[in-house]
């Protein structure tokens, strides 16, 4: 079914109005729960408690999982202790960790007060673990198998302790002390004979992520071999958890999402555009617009100290953007690319050889053909067609060299700037077009006027 | 086990420089099929074909899945007939597919000739889809049961077949002329009673795609409501086949580095950065440059048309770079933000006016901020630290009216092109920093002659 949410979220709204509320239960109860979650954001927030009320009970508790957390706030407030301990008793233990990472302290105290001692111990387990570690975003619900068991067993097993945990496809077959011996897919499992033994049909060469690695990299590792799960072990190589493929898929999301806001010299939000207040957005974006400001002071330090001979040579000031304008787009294609590379972990710093190599190749060759470009475009259009005499060779000449030199300049360091981000432990996606434009306005400025010095002889 | 590949490859280069074969065969066999894949491309090529056949029957075709394209075409052409069915046996369609459309049609047409007529016809199916629809990336084996089937049947069912099915985590119940009725799942299916009705636990609330639809949409989908696998049905509802969730991944890997790429004024690659050659990485970033160059010349125009002004002022030359650079970066800022909310279904173009009130919030509070820091800065450092006598305050005035215009104007431009590009059908991800910098450069040097001639008398 494509459900058509904006249809239905009138006919809701119609329902709500008349208060026909076993219609309106009628409607929601069979939408998937994320779109129950959209749909109800969108009503007035009073009507919130009311209709997440009318949801079947295990219902209610996927379209919890869901919302926005200021909706979840609101409705913990509403809910009476057992409508909370309904609700915590029907979560998984990584959403009830995600849900008290957004909430106040005095929710969060209530939370963990009306959950189970075992999800409490759980949950304070993975609130350990740093923001950014495979820890944090990892689930202690998972299918464990002992190797002795048969496959018969270990179904009857899992039959009987299925429901709660968050996936199934995998069972991880553990030692007394909780040290991973192996896995068992769940396709494995139905497949073998009854009685074929656990040990036996067990993959032992196990890919694991350890607890305190970035969870990029997890969401990377799930992503290269295709799994659904990934292991996760502590210090001690005991097994205490497992990251799933939804949670990875997330992950990657916002990591993308993050990459793209530093590169367009954004501080990282982790909200939704139009959730995002005037003030919020202004502080995330305000701090690099004013640092690349007043590093613009440079350019206009190198222009000034030239003002006298760009006064008789007036010209060539206006060739200052498309010269400043295509060293800046040239950088930022190379950084981009090694950026992007480098997240993809296609390449690393090992690579920085190579990487200038390639990058000045191509940086010859954009800049030659560029340059040619230029300088048919400056005598037929400037020259001829526009009728502008001070256009002659000698200044075609100034400013088709300063386009070589300033693209091969911006290439070369568009590509080597993410590489020693990376190298020194800075985010390589800072150093994208807002950064490398602001030190590339200076060199081919300088370039310009190193150029115009030789050749115009100012 | 975290693999250490670069320990790996110098192991299994001495290993095969001393033709230990057997000895190799152990080192490679437990390691996972992507590893073993990104090993052999570091290998000389002549030695792939020798050392390719060292790895069991099974493995190896999982491993011809993951290498790059240049590879499978060397093995395929090394490849006996038998060798070549071999591995077409172990493939599930959509890894046949995939390699297909990278052969040249030679090998093609061998590779057609060596599948089995039911694999031939499902090939021949999902590459009758457009490249970026769902059938595309759809794999036609998938587990159908009926609804009068019992459990246990079920279960006998996909135990028979479920060796050749791609995923067996969902199970899609379907009448007799293919359309879908229901999904179980194995967890519901293993979880329920024995004699249970299939009819009975079936979920009929089923979300699906269509075959035609953009494979980026089918990506979110599975990353919204996180599930393992999307049924696709054709334009008669039938039930053709299935996207499964590491497939999704690989689409939202592609189209986030898609969207980097044009943002960066790149046309997009498919291929790793460091395997593309030069000329093919000239051919992507060439043309882009080459149009953002020329149509600077209207930037050159502006300032042109104002030389004379400029050549008695000339210390308003100096803040040229500032005031485009700031405007550029502001633009880019909203226009990345707007993108990438577009493109996580965040925001559509119905959201038009209230992105625009927004940001134009924000503009006004950054401008005017940016404006003040300036002014101060303008006055200490330029005026009094650096002794330049031509800032003055009306001077100062000029620079910082326009600052506070351009990042308005940058600001509404930057949020709201890439709204009207997705509106008629373009990719919102070229109105980014680039594009929006060129035009917004002509922008801010209007405004600040405009200024200069108000309050300058120039």
């Amino acid at each position: 079914m494509d459900f058509d949410n904006d249809a239905i979220l009138s006919q809701v709204e119609e329902l709500a109005k008349q208060r026909q509320w076993p219609r309106l239960r009628e409607v929601l109860a069979p939408l998937p729960a994320a779109d129950i979650a959209a749909i109800l954001s969108e009503l007035p927030e009073d009507r919130l408690p009311l209709l997440y009320r009318l949801l079947p009970k295990e219902l209610a508790a996927e379209v919890f999982v869901e919302m926005e957390p200021e909706e979840q706030e609101l409705l913990i407030r509403t809910f009476s202790d057992t409508e909370l301990k309904e609700v915590l008793d029907e979560l998984y233990v990584d959403d009830t960790v995600d849900i008290i990472e957004e909430m106040p302290a005095n929710v969060v105290k209530r939370i963990l007060q009306h959950a189970d001692p075992e999800t409490r111990r759980s949950v304070n387990e993975i609130l350990k673990y740093p923001e950014d570690s495979a820890g944090s975003i990892m689930t202690t619900e998972f299918v464990d198998l002992k190797k002795t068991l048969t496959v018969k067993d270990a179904i009857k097993h899992i039959r009987r302790t299925g429901t709660d945990k968050e996936t199934i496809n995998y069972c991880y077959v553990t030692d007394p002390s909780r040290h991973l011996l192996g896995i068992v897919s769940i396709r494995t499992l139905l497949l073998a004979e009854e009685d074929d033994g656990i040990e036996d049909i067990m993959d032992t060469n196990v890919v694991y992520a350890r607890t305190m690695d970035d969870k990029e990299d997890v969401a990377q590792t799930l992503s290269k071999y295709g799994f659904l799960a990934l292991p996760v072990v502590d210090t001690e190589d005991r097994l205490v958890g497992i990251v799933t493929v939804d949670d990875a898929m997330d992950v990657m999301e916002e990591e993308a999402t993050e990459d793209f806001e530093r590169m367009a010299a954004i501080l990282p939000t982790d909200k939704p555009y139009l959730r995002t207040g005037v003030l919020e957005t202004v502080k995330s974006r305000l701090p690099w617009l004013l640092l690349l400001m007043l590093s613009a002071t440079l350019s206009g330090i190198v222009i000034n100290s030239f003002e006298e001979s760009l006064a008789t040579y007036s010209v060539l000031i206006g060739f200052i953007p498309m010269l400043t304008g295509t060293g800046g787009n040239s950088g930022s294609q190379s950084s981009v690319a090694v950026i992007r590379g480098l997240s993809l972990n296609e390449i690393d710093f090992g690579d920085l050889c190579a990487v200038v190599w390639k990058e000045s190749r191509v940086a010859v060759v954009c800049g030659v053909l560029l340059a040619c470009a230029n300088f048919v475009k400056l005598l037929l259009v400037d020259r001829m067609l526009l009728q502008n005499v001070d256009v002659t060779i000698p200044v075609a000449l100034v400013i088709c060299l300063t386009l070589v030199c300033t693209v091969f300049c911006a290439k070369v360091v568009g590509c080597m700037l993410p590489l020693l981000a990376e190298k020194i432990g800075l985010d390589p996606a800072v150093m994208a077009s807002p950064f490398i434009s602001t030190i590339v306005d200076v060199m081919s400025l300088l370039i310009y006027f190193a150029f115009a010095a030789l050749i115009l002889g100012l």
